[in-house]
């Protein structure tokens, strides 16, 4: 456990925000409030009082118990709980007091650099679109070698349908999912089942639909910064601690309340704090504080190390990063794409450069962003960085939602699941899942709902080929569509169990030995006794082998045989080597 | 030397920017101007063209010497080099090719708990508000026990007097003050009386008079972020990498050029930066790898000493903060003022917390920021303090801009000096000066005059009783009236000769023990074999003495002698005491 850094003292807002059972017919209430003049406890047709704590938090203890719906009601006006853990009527319905029993625990936690994670999404990975629905797909996941889920975001959020990063109420698992008691099963039987679960949680902004209910309360926003999504949460301004204490208990909650394993902050690049500890750093002390052992995955833009390096170096102490410059680097080398940031890629050198550490802007000038961008990170484990060659943005927020082109899959797969880092796959590429995954949203708000449609549509204007053909996010279709078809490729399902079984073979930590040739379009790289050999020609390639060197793995079908001191691969390909002892 | 994080790639910005003479008759001009499409350098009235260096990056050599004036011509528009050492004509004037000889340095530098640092604002530390008028008053100083004058900005502000902190051309001395030249005889002058120079320099904004003429340039500013003052400076947006270097080749070119000490970097809190290095962490490198004695101080308002803590735990490096909670704690107790953030000081308690560590507010709850505030700083040597119980601000931003008065003085002094921090006077302190401080300014532009003008105005409307009396800052006899009459209280004069005298035989470092009484209003601090007893009663208070302690200091005339087992202290006073040998 860290020690707070700002010393033992405790004020009302520390103490547990929103409704929380003490015993059967029991439930102490708090809310932090300083925005609303007259507030009250409003259950049934009953309205109580709460008693001042002070700093604009109020309190009571009442009768009720799970299952128990109630509202704060604001000046008048009935409003839902900030800290709600159960949303069951939706956005604007009524809280519902909620008593998390925590899922068994995994037999055996896991570590970072035995991770193999599993993106999904709950609505589109069953047919059901429902944590109970995603159940019945784990045994298949468990089976292949995958041993933790990301799940996507799932606090409150509005309508039915969503990508979840417009959610408001970070503590209750979403209504239409099956609720936070359907969570708990789907953790409980994923522990069953030896998978970690780590949950992608929001604190950078919430949707916009939540704004004035959140406002009715306290100032949960301020002006001071931006975000790109809308505004800024109020973790530096006056009136901060209790909604930084906000966001703290929900990730504290998700962790102890739940037993969730760890935690996938979202876009923390968009969160400005210039608090002496920042809210991110402040979350992940309490994550570890709540559970040693739990993960906490930064999702950062900024290409910066330092947020998973340990507090007494300065570091926010998270565990892992997302690095999507691996991606980049790999993706354009297999499709030729060069749109956008993918611009700067293209080259196997940079590939080479990932497969050290995957941050390929470290300090260098970046065109794109037109400024030096990034930070080395040789000094950080390579585990501490997550990887992935199909994820839910470089998926879904492609015009539509199109996977990555069938012949570009096995190579990349290769790349992801036999790198030092931690590899990430998104729902379905473990089998070669055809359908897309678009962006789809049930704004339940008019003018957010032509809000988002026009500017998904405004934002693939620039194709000119895709003319309005851009798929409508607020179409039930465009969900529905984005929905596994669970159609397997075989022969690529099998390779995914494959590598995911030789990783578990390779040492960890950096390659030994990197090579390339830009103009053949090869890379090779050494992990102690094994070699990845990886063709991005576009025309077979042959290399030669060193004698005993033994065959573990081709993406492609092989003709001859290695035995024979060489070895051809196919375009787009790449293959494992054991080397012989000479 | 502290190396570059980022690597040691050489960018085009990288190189000198502005004009750089080579030799007798050439100069080498570079400038940053990826906004101008057409882009000259005029001398007289031949204008020519500057070849392109990348990066927005233009340079030429020519024949030019110092002492010759230039334009760039940005678009047909004659605008200041962004980088100009010397604005002879005035803000908006020709910039003047300077070619700095730096000062002879100090015989010997002085480590920071060694340094007593005196405040100066050289429009009116002199009659004749130059540089050169004065050096005729560092002897004084110099026999005082001053080591260091820290010098109000000089960068080149709009029109012929002000504070200094709307400065433009932040690498250029101002024209009002003598220009560069004279600033050169100053550091001299001082560097010849063992007297350091350490200069405010403002890198969070420029005065909004140069707002145009530096996007004549390039994007200098970022929408990203504000000031209280006007647009945030441009370090970590798109193109920022010149902005970056344009501001530490301007803290560099003063220690490398003239020769100076130490820089004071003024209102580090209101840069936010989101880069792997903050640009205040930049600069503080490449200022250290200038002249590794150089002292780099901040002022910050965030009470996080992380700014001063080294780099290999994740600080700043930063040599000193100043501390405004001391000056509120101690004020509070010698004037009974609680308006603003006074309000939350005015206890004996918080100046016994803040004799320990200056951050009163260290975590705690402050009311007036309405949230925790500040962190612990207790890792941090106290010398990397400094504190003060007169500065600019603290005179200079009341509304009629009045000194501490005359009662306060003795006791206030006795606090700061005698602290184990590093103290700092504000310019004629030191004898007991009576002219105010007022804030005054010069604007050339008449929005901006008026602006000022009303804006001062209203920031003092709400005290009903000094109704339209408040100065205007515009006017001459503002400035005039803020000029050191250096009418001598003698008293206090020698007063403050004995305090940095006895200073210097009190142990460096932590004060041993800190006890207060409350009720009685006295505080005894214990630093080695002396003792500090001071009374902020309202009457005389009477202390029993150990057998053999000696008094060493009174800032009060006393009776009976301490000889006789006790002593008893006037209303606002102090005495030092060496205590026996028992």
């Amino acid at each position: 456990m860290t020690a707070d850094p700002l010393g033992a003292t405790r004020f009302p807002w520390q103490q547990a925000l929103g409704a929380r059972p003490l015993d059967h017919d029991r439930t102490e209430f708090r809310v932090w409030a300083p925005n609303a003049d007259q507030l009250a406890l409003r259950i049934g047709d009953s309205e109580m009082p709460l008693a001042d704590e002070g700093y604009g938090i109020f309190s009571t203890i009442t009768s009720a118990s799970a299952g128990t719906d109630y509202w704060f009601v604001a000046d008048g006006v009935p409003v839902p709980d900030p800290a709600s853990r159960s949303q069951p009527h939706g956005l604007r319905g009524a809280s519902r007091v909620f008593a998390a029993e925590p899922a068994a625990p995994l037999s055996q936690r896991l570590s970072l650099d035995q991770l193999v994670i599993l993106e999904l999404h709950i609505g589109t990975f069953s047919q059901e679109g429902t944590f109970r629905g995603a159940i019945q797909h784990l045994d298949e996941l468990a089976q292949l070698g995958v041993n933790a889920i990301e799940v996507m975001p799932v606090a409150e959020f509005p309508g039915a349908r969503g990508w979840g990063y417009d959610g408001v109420y970070i503590s209750a698992a979403q209504s239409s999912y099956g609720g936070p008691g359907q969570f708990l099963e789907l953790i409980g039987a994923a522990h069953e089942r030896g998978i970690a679960v780590i949950l992608d949680v929001v604190y950078n902004h919430v949707g916009v639909s939540g704004v004035d209910a959140l406002n009715a309360f306290g100032p949960y926003f301020t002006g001071k910064y931006g975000t790109p999504w809308g505004k800024a949460m109020n973790y530096d301004d006056e009136l901060c601690d209790p909604v930084r204490e906000w966001a703290i208990q929900s990730a504290e909650g998700w962790i102890r309340e739940y037993g969730i394993d760890g935690l996938r902050l979202d876009a923390i690049h968009a969160i400005h704090d210039s608090s002496p500890e920042h809210i991110v750093a402040a979350i992940t002390r309490r994550v570890h504080a709540a559970d040693p052992q739990a993960i906490v995955i930064l999702e950062s833009g900024l290409n910066d190390a330092n947020v998973i390096r340990p507090r007494d170096v300065g570091g926010w102490g998270a565990d892992a990063a997302w690095a999507d410059d691996f991606h980049h680097a790999l993706r354009t080398l297999i499709t030729d794409e060069r749109d956008g940031y993918y611009a700067e890629f293209g080259r196997i050198e940079l590939l080479a450069k990932a497969f050290n550490r995957p941050y390929v802007h470290d300090g260098g000038y970046s065109s794109f962003r037109k400024r030096r961008f990034g930070a080395p990170a040789q000094d950080v484990a390579p585990e501490r960085f997550v990887v992935f060659c199909q994820d839910h943005d470089q998926v879904g927020n492609r015009a539509f939602g199109d996977r990555l082109p069938p012949q570009a899959r096995p190579l990349a797969a290769f790349m992801t699941l036999l790198s030092p880092f931690t590899p990430m796959l998104f729902m379905g590429e473990e089998y070669g899942e055809s359908a897309p995954f678009q962006f789809f949203s049930d704004h339940i708000d008019p003018k957010v709902a032509d809000a988002t449609r026009t500017g998904r549509r405004e934002e693939f204007a620039a194709f000119a080929s895709f003319g309005h053909d851009v798929p409508d996010p607020q179409a039930l279709e465009t969900f529905e569509n984005s929905k596994l078809t669970r159609v397997r490729d075989p022969e690529l399902a099998q390779l995914y169990a494959q590598l995911i079984e030789l990783r578990g073979q390779l040492p960890p930590g950096d390659a030994d030995e990197i090579v390339f040739d830009e103009a053949a379009r090869w890379l090779r790289v050494r992990r102690g006794a094994f070699e990845l050999l990886a063709s991005f020609a576009d025309q077979p390639t042959s290399f030669e082998l060193a004698p005993g060197t033994e065959l573990l793995l081709s993406t492609h079908r092989l003709a001859p045989h290695p035995e024979l001191g060489w070895i051809e691969l196919q375009p787009l390909s790449g293959v494992l080597l054991r080397i012989g002892a000479v």
